[in-house]
């Protein structure tokens, strides 16, 4: 594709005066690149239900044209996943997609909830690189503020309650756009996109990592947009993701009449409430810092009724896997003895998950030096801190295994709010300026 | 009504074969008690949504004829009123009302949720007699299953996850088929019948009796069916009623990132959870039992957000009122301070209450008496114990206060399952005993 | 012994004027049972440790002239024992004992802390009437006040921190001064006395009852002085004793520096702390009133240092020996659990135990008959509430297993100060008639 | 003094052959530095208790020669002292003193507890060079195992259950070595001594800090023995001290008999219980690691009483001196609120305290150059990490506020078991070298 020119106007933050932005750069053009982050802005889709946005990620591959597309069990390993939601919400994402795509191959391809998808382009002898970008929206409802870009504009969320708050629809388009990028240019060996599903709830990461197209990667990247840095600024290793695990606890106990005979009863709020009292005391690590939270608790009984189930999520965190694991295991201990403190039983399943991996020195150095050395990146940190978790380390210490490197870079936007907010939003200013990072990048780590 | 035979078939639990019951009453006859259960039973309707049901009363007063009907704020004290739902709900039910019956004029004058009705009949001078009836519904789907009278017969709950659970509706009909007895004879005083709403909240009996028709009132009778006795007994004086009191309570926190910044967070999960764990170790009670118990717990921060809310309903009982009192004071202390321990607020706000009050010696002798004279009554339970509470102990508490006196009767049934479960039935042999019982005592009483 | 006359000067409470009276009862004449109660007040000692009082019960009983003395193990059985002090502490007392009687001949038999007496007069066929006192002291330090009688008269406790501080002095008094009136008179059948140790720790009643002197008695008296009734008033059964049992509870983790390594621990007091705080919140008993606490809290690492070890004393009561059984088989599944959650050990021991058993009617009746019959009692209950625990009820268990019957009287006294206080002290007055009342009771249950 | 050589005998760790040591170096030869240790590890004193030993520490000032000797409140601000033991305890110790020293002068000077000592040396113009040591003790029972040398070679501990468990012995000897060292070079400025007590509760270095001879000190050392690091290691600077506060907690509730009237009391083990289960869950700190921990739990009432009153240390760290003091304030919170949950009272009083201050980097790389250079030293380590607390880093905080700079040096040891254990030992090789690396350090500030 030859180098066009488009007026692309952008209103910046701050500012309710247009920008206009004349764009010359080779395809994809920034013009498309924006088309498609707003796009799957207006179509977000919660953890395993990313269907029309697979389907329309399977769209833009065969336009752009790869040697191979797997989705569904061909892409992750299906045993693996975390998280997955019960089969009556499936179903209600499966349906509204079903409305919203004519790719009923793609979608059947994905039932039960395997979404996602691995391009893979093979050019000869040589190296197999990888980029990893993830596809799945928030549970969170987008502001319809005026002064909020996607509701000025008009590319709002379109489906209620659910919007891409983190910023995953600009790393759709960083993996697009560099797919198509890099297959402008000359290379020898294996390029691969990972289109991710469910890293919100951290339980997409582990199935693809077990998937069959991670393991021969010699060269990962993944990348995240935003995280405080202005547009412009890239982060060549972001790392110290926190180790993760996140269980979802069902007490059952027996109910009773609470005024009658309360001993008649087996109480699992009196069980769940022991549990997260404890579990929020279970001693510090000495060598690193720890977390646990509670959230999502429930309990349906009335209060003349002894509760006979109660429910809540807990997540702990370790500056190490084995600082998270530590947690992990004190949790259980404490949710087990908890449940038996007041004669109930409890059920403890993970649903989320992520160790700690940390990008190796050479390919932030890599990536340092294309970053230094862009004209479109006006700043270049070195290492970042995550802070928060990622289940990118789940691929990371899956490539590690089979002697292979990579790095989590960083790609700076102007956010108005923060991550995870419904007035989240990007400057879509640094679409570009990421496809042109990753894309130099994997060419390089081709060579 | 002049005396009619009618064959009515009625199918005995336990067994498929209907029992055919030749009815030669006077009026109300039994046919006209059983459909009028059934209907209540049909149109179920809970605390303060009471609005299609109070419409119904009116009329079946209406046909009966009686001096006075009164309804709304000329029934009720509003602001005496406990656990009234929010507007949105009020509204549903309202709507819902209004598209079953045509006393859009009734339906009017309970605006905002104040239900119930109050019949008076003056005979001239002498005593002032009350019967109290409660007629609210529980949030409880009824049972579909084949061998449940209600589901066989045709008039099962129309309302889906609302059931006439605990016999209110057999209640509704003691008190119009009482009052259309006692019209049958002649008499000289004042007759009410209060048709108390909100009874299973434990909100309805304050503003009843904070009410303009009950501080006058001589002697009052309550009435309760069930109860674990069986059809033909008759409890003269249901007592022991543990004092109670609920409380609605919301944690207020600040949400933070569960990874990134707990410390900046202020966690309402925790807050509730020190509140709930120490509510149930407040002191026991040297001079008599007390209860505490915490249901409907919620919290709806996903766990890795320090969550910012976190609600509870909590009930606490005594043997006395005074201990309840203890109680209650005890669980505000542990709130406030649980609240405090984590840096959050808390709001408590009051959502049913009763007293304890027991009936008196002479009106339980008068019923027992009766009972023990009523061919219908096989066996007379002078004094009986309820274990649970009831707000009854609010009309009978005023009463007293203004020198008169009363008792709480307990008409027996058999019932296939306990009160407040999916199955609950009456047998519907027991209305026309119940009518026979508590309309020769409102007699006697207005001697 | 024939009849004398003594002047003996007592000061009432609240008066310094000396009372005068002038005795002119039979033997044991009031001044021998002032005498003998004061030197019992001027050496308490503790549970298990009472070898002096058994030493100089012995004495008395010589004296008197029994048929038979059983000490030591021919009295208690040793392996029932509850709350046994470790052989350090036993020997300190044995030491002190010996130091202070002549009887070494006794004190070896009660080695290893069996302490306590049985005294047995047979008179022929007839039934066998028990009477049972209580002997051990408290650990409390007398006032010196001067206005607490037995600092002002010279009687006040001599061993420090030890005191009499329940009226078990008089209790003794009542056992030798109730057999020597008795034995004045004619009878036929069987009386036998229990002095039972450790009654304070409710430890010594289970092996009093497993001995081989009680289970043969046909009918039990036991007494207990004070309890709020005033000098003059005698109640005829004290019932409603709290079913009661205590343990001993250690836990044991394992201790880290609580700077460099807290996860290398394994934390004592967070167990302790889970525990305690869980075991008050065991639910309330539908069918009565239930009690736990806990006491004597202990963790002697500092604080930078994670325990390694935690101690405390828990007991459970209830109204009914099934519902302490219920307190006390949750409050071990609490125990365990707790220890379990923080990844500690816990042992659990007994360490006293009795259970709810009411006196029988027909006792009940001949006593306050006898009562009503006294001239020195002015006021007669028929029964009365104990309130707290006594272990005189596995004693009176053991008699109803056996066919049995019996009761347990209360000798009313003016007492300035409740029991367990550093100043409770009885009114002399009270010891006469507590021996006239219980004396005519054993001769008319001896018919 | 000249040159003088001696023959020392010691034993190495792990045998038991003597290792004959052929001294030569000069003043204060190293059989001088052994016995002076050996002498302060007999007559440990702990805390505010250091009596005799400041007695003995000015007695040898006077013999090398110093200025000034300051003692009392001459060398520390009394009212800033933490950790303070009651009259009775430091009478106790101040006797003891009394009878093993004859300086009844310095002992007066200390009296109320005002231990501890500074030497100033001046010399004219120049800089001020500070050396810190601290002299207090531990309240362990030292091993009497023979294969522990202090019981093998006669000086073991001579008060029972106190030792010299963390080297506090060899720093006095380090304070002292050094200062006799620097005498014997010519120098120009003023060099100090701090013979800093109650280091072990964190408790003299804020007294000493608010001192009059800290503030216009313009270089620090501080020294610690040990630590893991072997002898003939040396760490330039030992940082990352956790800052640190230890609360004295008292609660006060009201006894009630457990049986008869709980409610009537006021928990006070209830309080404390709920105070320490919170307590260690305060929420981690996002930016670093922090700790918390309680010890030393008393309640005395037996079980069968409501406990009145309950106690506890309580210490919290930060890996920052503000985030320590969130986790104060958090602990202040979660300690009232807790009393005011169960209607009780708390006292909260501060018993120890020290800041985060790290040692600046060009005293650093002095000391490590002056390590490199040495010959005794075999290993240097340039920057370690404490991982506990220590009080030294009040004094580098008032240095840093007035200018200064300074650092905490690690000297190795060979030590067969870790610090604060009852078989703690120090390489007495390690005396000389630490005198030698200090001294030339002094020196060289002193330039």
């Amino acid at each position: 594709m030859g180098s066009l020119q488009y007026l692309i106007v952008v209103f910046k933050y701050g500012s309710r005066q247009p920008w206009v932005m004349v764009s010359d750069s080779s395809a994809p053009d920034e013009r498309h690149l924006i088309e498609l982050r707003r796009e799957f802005h207006r179509y977000p889709e919660p953890a395993w239900r990313e269907f029309r946005t697979t389907a329309r990620i399977v769209e833009e591959l065969e336009r752009i044209g790869v040697d191979e597309i797997h989705v569904g069990p061909d892409a992750i390993e299906p045993t693996a996943r975390l998280g997955v939601p019960d089969e009556d919400e499936r179903s209600q994402w499966f349906d509204r997609a079903q409305s919203r795509t004519d790719r009923s191959d793609v979608l059947e391809a994905l039932e039960g909830g395997n979404t996602g998808a691995v391009a893979v382009v093979n050019r000869g002898e040589g190296p197999t690189v990888g980029l990893r970008v993830d596809i799945d929206a928030l549970p969170i409802e987008e502001s319809t503020d005026g002064s909020h870009p996607p509701a000025r504009e008009g590319f709002r969320s379109e489906i209620d309650g659910t919007m891409h708050a983190c910023g995953h629809d600009a790393h759709i388009t960083f993996g697009l756009g560099t797919l198509e990028t890099v297959l402008e240019s000359d290379f020898s060996g294996t390029f691969k996109v990972f289109f991710q599903p469910a890293e919100e709830v951290l339980g997409g990461g582990k199935p693809m990592a077990a998937g069959p197209h991670v393991e021969d990667v010699d060269a990962l990247l993944g990348v995240h947009i935003g995280l405080g840095h202005p547009t412009g600024e890239v982060v060549a290793g972001v790392d110290e993701a926190l180790a993760f695990s996140k269980l979802h606890v069902e007490f059952e106990g027996e109910s009773a009449h609470a005024g009658l005979a309360p001993n008649q009863g087996r109480n699992a709020v009196q069980a769940l409430v022991a549990a997260a009292g404890n579990m929020y005391a279970i001693p510090r690590h000495g060598e690193g810092n720890t977390r646990v939270n509670l959230g999502n608790l429930r309990s349906d009984n009335a209060s003349n009724v002894v509760a006979d189930r109660a429910s809540a999520d807990a997540e702990v965190r370790g500056e190490t896997t084995a600082q998270m694991e530590y947690m992990r295991e004190s949790a259980v201990r404490v949710l087990n003895s908890a449940a038996e403190m007041h004669d109930c039983t409890v059920e403890t399943s993970l649903v989320g998950q992520a160790p700690r991996e940390d990008g190796d020195e050479d390919v932030v150095d890599l990536v340092a030096a294309i970053a230094d050395g862009s004209e479109a990146v006006s700043s270049t940190v070195r290492r970042g801190s995550l802070g928060a978790s990622e289940d990118f380390t789940h691929l990371l210490q899956a490539v590690k295994a089979g002697g292979g490197t990579g790095a989590f870079v960083g790609i700076g936007t102007d956010h108005p709010t923060g991550h995870h907010t419904s007035t989240f939003d990007v400057d879509e200013e640094s679409l570009s300026i990421g496809v042109d990072v990753l894309s130099r990048a994997v060419l390089e780590l081709l060579e």
